[in-house]
């Protein structure tokens, strides 16, 4: 029986930014090109960076449906939707022509997973300014995708190979990440940390969960969450399925984690995870939404408008997003 | 003219822990022992110390008053405060007798230093819970300190080869750093730096004020403390001598930084600062309190009780510590 190969849809994002370059640049690398992918973006974008980047090895095939798709590592498949007027389009600026066409782009790429046309997703950066300015207020990816496949259980995983963390929250205050910490929320992100590292290989993760305050509190002398909120948690978790233990100090759990100790550390909030992963994985860690009912990773960067169209843009966090949406597929 | 040369009194740290150990260790390289030290501790531990990791080159030298001071690399000064009756000693425990001898050795260095009779304090480690059960309930070194030179304004430098970091705030729950984040405390902070870090031999240091919330709150969307505190500070304090920018976003505030954008962080809370230190440099960061009228510099570890006694323990940070604190005598 032939192995199942599946298809992965590229978001193309901010066409202003470095998305069309880091996807065109991820596609010369055989690791990449021997799988199944399709930009889901604008076919005269992708046709405009090729050649501002005088690349000629790699065909563009432009597809209006995924039955459409031909496979040939030769040939990069683009599911066109044509929101972009090239001529008008301004490289490193806030257009909201670009950010309409990146919100289409991830709209249409969830309704083709939810479709079952493809099998997972990976991101290219969307500029979060100029998608409001074409009137889609959501503060990125993540709330986009749940809004489309009505869901309300999800975590930002951060993915690299030395350090793997998941949040429990991420975009909102800090004063709002104290507030509203509770134990059902850490409970169902642990579990969800030992659910998405079982798809990733891993027997049996090895979890920690953070403490939110320094020295996780030090027995309720540096406050109380650790104890009214994470350790409730961590107790109604912890069983023979599950290995986790916590709340571990903040400021040396990432450094364990490196060094072999854990597997993946749940962290309370955006920066205590982003700080140490952005630290260690700049140019590879790749952003995994967990949670949802379909498979979607992201590079865990930004659109780099100071380096757009440029050709200087690094494309590694690209091929890891793609090579892991491969492997969580 | 004879170059002064400054005397460093070494704080022993409580003798359960690590610290006789990495004090005796850093005293075999050339670049510590031909420095005047002096080891403000209990001069019977120290010989234990030595036997047990049979370390004979270097003679230990009972002294009662910094006037009986020998300066020879071949001998090392303990200013004996005979607190330990090392025949009741237990390595790695926690003993009421062990805490307060290492708050009677950081109080008896204060005087010392406020006295002019040493230039400069660097602390190994003591642990907390020994202190408390000596009835001494301080948080840690810096309130000992802050108490016995009645100072007020002071901050938590640390700092590393590729990473310096001073802290707003330290040993407090995450909601108290929140709700009494002050403009007048940032801008005091930003001015410390400065200071410090030309002290440290900078011209005209680089200061980057990390924001607090996701992002730095972008724009008030996650959280108003950069808008209502942070940025009032830095324009307080943005003139013509202090070169500082800011809010940042915290999470690549410090990569940044490390890869030389910035030559300080100014960050808001503990773990905000001690996560990408630790993550970067566990085995060579120092600690340094800033604002106080006498210098002082510790190690960035704990007493290690698991490893004390046992010749393993890694004097690296203890090494820094004592290189930092003649830099900046």
């Amino acid at each position: 029986m032939d192995k199942y190969i599946p298809i992965i849809g590229i978001t193309m994002g901010d066409p202003s930014g470095i998305g069309p370059e880091i996807i065109l640049k991820s596609y010369l690398d055989d690791n990449i090109n021997n799988n199944r992918l399709v930009v889901i973006g604008d076919f005269d974008v992708m046709a405009a960076i090729a050649e501002q980047l005088k690349i000629t090895t790699i065909k563009l095939n432009r597809i209006k449906d995924i039955s459409e798709y031909k496979f040939d590592n030769k040939v990069l498949n683009i599911y066109d939707l044509n929101n972009v007027d090239v001529s008008k389009l301004q490289p490193g600026k806030v257009q909201s022509m670009s950010g309409n066409a990146a919100f289409e782009y991830v709209k249409k790429a969830t309704e083709l997973a939810m479709e079952k046309e493809i099998d997972a997703i990976a991101t290219a950066p969307l500029n979060k300014e100029a998608m409001h300015k074409a009137g889609h207020l959501y503060p990125g990816h993540t709330e986009i995708l749940a809004k489309f496949t009505e869901t309300k259980d999800y975590a930002m995983f951060l993915y690299d190979e030395v350090l793997k963390v998941i949040h429990v929250s991420t975009h909102i205050s800090l004063l709002q990440v104290i507030k509203g910490l509770k134990k059902e929320r850490v409970a169902s992100v642990i579990e969800l940390a030992h659910s998405t590292m079982i798809k990733l290989g891993y027997e049996s993760p090895r979890i920690a969960v953070a403490g939110i305050n320094p020295h996780a509190g030090e027995g309720g002398l540096f406050g109380d969450e650790e104890i009214k909120e994470i350790i409730p948690a961590i107790e109604l978790k912890k069983n023979k399925k599950i290995n986790v233990v916590g709340p571990e100090p903040p400021d040396t759990v990432f450094l364990r984690a490196k060094e072999g100790d854990f597997d993946i550390v749940v962290a309370m909030y955006h920066d205590q995870g982003h700080i140490p992963l952005k630290l260690l994985g700049f140019h590879s860690g790749v952003n995994v939404t967990v949670g949802l009912p379909i498979i979607r990773t992201s590079v865990d960067h930004g659109t780099a408008f100071d380096v757009a169209w440029k050709g200087v843009a690094n494309e590694n966090s690209m091929k890891e997003a793609i090579k892991l949406a491969i492997k969580l597929s």
